[in-house]
């Protein structure tokens, strides 16, 4: 057994640092439009922006001489035969990234066995960074709000077109407090950890993917609160990148259970009336 | 005459330097709940929560040696009998810093016999900062949109309740390519500044005061950009708090027009359906 440790692992840390490297080099060397043209077709089935490729390209390099399993954005799963796999997002945000709008983070969950154990998440604008492992004690803890009524929501951009999650993004904004837009998933989850938002949800768009969710199923749990989905599907280790999710990070579970209902029932409704 | 300057006006760079200090004293101070609760009602009508009063009460301090006049979000209208006025927002985004989303600014703008000649922006959370002088060539430049179908907007958060309001806001959001809500008008007009978003509004909700938009009516406009009213009410230096504006800060003139036009038609026709 390895002691307990006290840091992040080495590798999570070398991966951070080498988006981070490259994040400001990308901004720096290019242009908007170029930073965002679509370069390839990434592992989960969207459009890599060149901004994208550039960080996963420099992270990966990083993570070679670690020798451990990697399921990444754009790569998809890369087989090392290690125990230790970890599953990432070179550049959350990458619209943002792109853009120059300063909300963009690396995040990146170590699973051993299947399992995940620790979370590493970095805002690359700022080098401000949240770690968690689930054997030690951690700094952060949400804000223990149990109701939607009142609450601090983030959410991804409202889908307007489509009638489901138009409707569960609306009913949800209605019934919160605050409403914010970041853009960024993975910084987002880092505020529910630490109390600044009460939750945070897909609405219904079946938008996340393993690599959006992993750290906050680690750092938001050890934190007080709950991540899950608004169908109920497990959130699980899987090397399947075209597996999707509607996110939900919640302050406690009976907020994210509010939540989620809330979501699906305005989804359901909506989509049975259209 | 002064000669043309080179950079901001001191009196503005003593008061972000202030408001900087004493946010990050306040936060490091006291708890969320302190911070967020409501200590009086703002000069502009609103209430004044702890962190506001801290923030502003330092800079007002700060100020004092400089023998200007202040316009300011909480105390209002200090009449130092000068011909220099500032238009100052202490702290942007008070709702961000009282719950530790750090989002939140210090914008100020000067005024010369009632003419607005520089605007200064710090983002209190980093210390980046921006400036521009209408007399003076300014390295921002807006994205040069000029069409809100595939924008990247940015909102104020929905006014759910309030059918004018909430039917603006879905409408521009259902014409734009990306929506936020950063919740800090004066950081996301900073953003349109410099071309990383195309366009910022409040829709139809009329939250703006004239410390909310001053800065973006210098700099925005000195970047190619230009800043309007839903209504088309001017926006003017003026010393009553009270007057609000729905400001509409936009990468161009036709873009603005545009974003406004489509606020006001939704907003319009839902009022008159209800």
């Amino acid at each position: 057994m390895n002691p307990t440790p006290g840091s992040p692992d080495a590798a999570l840390t070398a991966a951070a640092e080498a988006a981070r490297t490259a994040y400001a080099r990308a901004r720096a060397a290019h242009d908007r439009a170029t930073l965002a043209e679509a370069v390839a077709e990434g592992a989960d089935g969207t459009p890599t922006m060149r901004i994208d490729r550039i960080v996963e390209d420099a992270v990966l390099r990083a993570l070679e001489p670690h020798h451990v399993n990697i399921l990444s954005e754009e790569s998809g799963w890369i087989d090392k035969g290690s125990e230790v796999s970890l599953v990432i997002d070179p550049l959350d945000g990458s619209a943002n990234g792109a853009a120059g709008v300063p909300l963009t983070a690396f995040a990146g969950a170590v699973a051993i066995a299947g399992e995940f154990t620790e979370a590493y998440t970095v805002w690359l604008d700022t080098g401000r960074s949240w770690w968690a492992h689930r054997e030690v004690p951690t700094p952060y803890r949400t804000s223990g709000r149990t109701e939607l009524a009142g609450a601090a929501l983030s959410l991804l951009r409202p889908h307007t077109s489509v009638p489901g999650p138009a409707a569960a993004w609306w009913a949800a904004a209605s019934r919160a407090a605050r409403v914010r837009i970041l853009s960024t998933t993975c910084l987002e989850a880092a505020l529910v950890a630490e109390g600044a938002i009460d939750a945070f949800a897909d609405a219904c768009s079946d938008t996340h993917r393993l690599v959006d969710l992993a750290a906050a199923a680690v750092m938001v749990t050890r934190a007080g609160g709950a991540v899950l989905d608004v169908r109920g599907r497990p959130l699980e280790f899987d090397t399947d990148l075209t597996r999707r999710w509607s996110g939900v990070v919640a302050a406690t579970p009976q907020l994210g259970r509010e939540l989620a209902e809330t979501l699906r029932t305005a989804a359901d409704t909506a989509t049975a009336g259209s």
